[in-house]
């Protein structure tokens, strides 16, 4: 489910920022891969909330359902 | 994130199981699209709470951060 993730090392903060954008989570962490473990984490989060009030849009049930 | 996922009609009941195997995630549903909904909103939401509590393993993971 690797689509679009960024991430971003915030000069000021020295923290990191990373994005899943295709879902639209944004989350910090101390680190890179904390940073991108927290985005994921929550927009998985996120969607299955939406899964489960079936809120989903085609374009995210098939970023988990696609083969 | 299709990996595995199977579904099996229930005589008895007529309910659907759908199965994500990968992640150990079985739900029940009316139909075998809810089923299907219904295992992965339940995964993914598994999931996301194990990369949380930093207790996903390298395989789970790979599932959601693999290219």
């Amino acid at each position: 489910m690797n689509r679009g993730l960024t991430t971003e090392h915030e000069a000021e903060s020295g923290r990191w920022l990373a994005e899943v954008c295709e879902l639209g989570a944004m989350q910090h962490g101390e680190t890179e891969p904390q940073a991108i473990l927290n985005a994921v984490s929550f927009a998985l989060g996120a969607l299955a909330d939406k899964i489960e009030r079936g809120e989903a849009t085609d374009e995210e049930l098939a970023l988990v359902l696609a083969d």
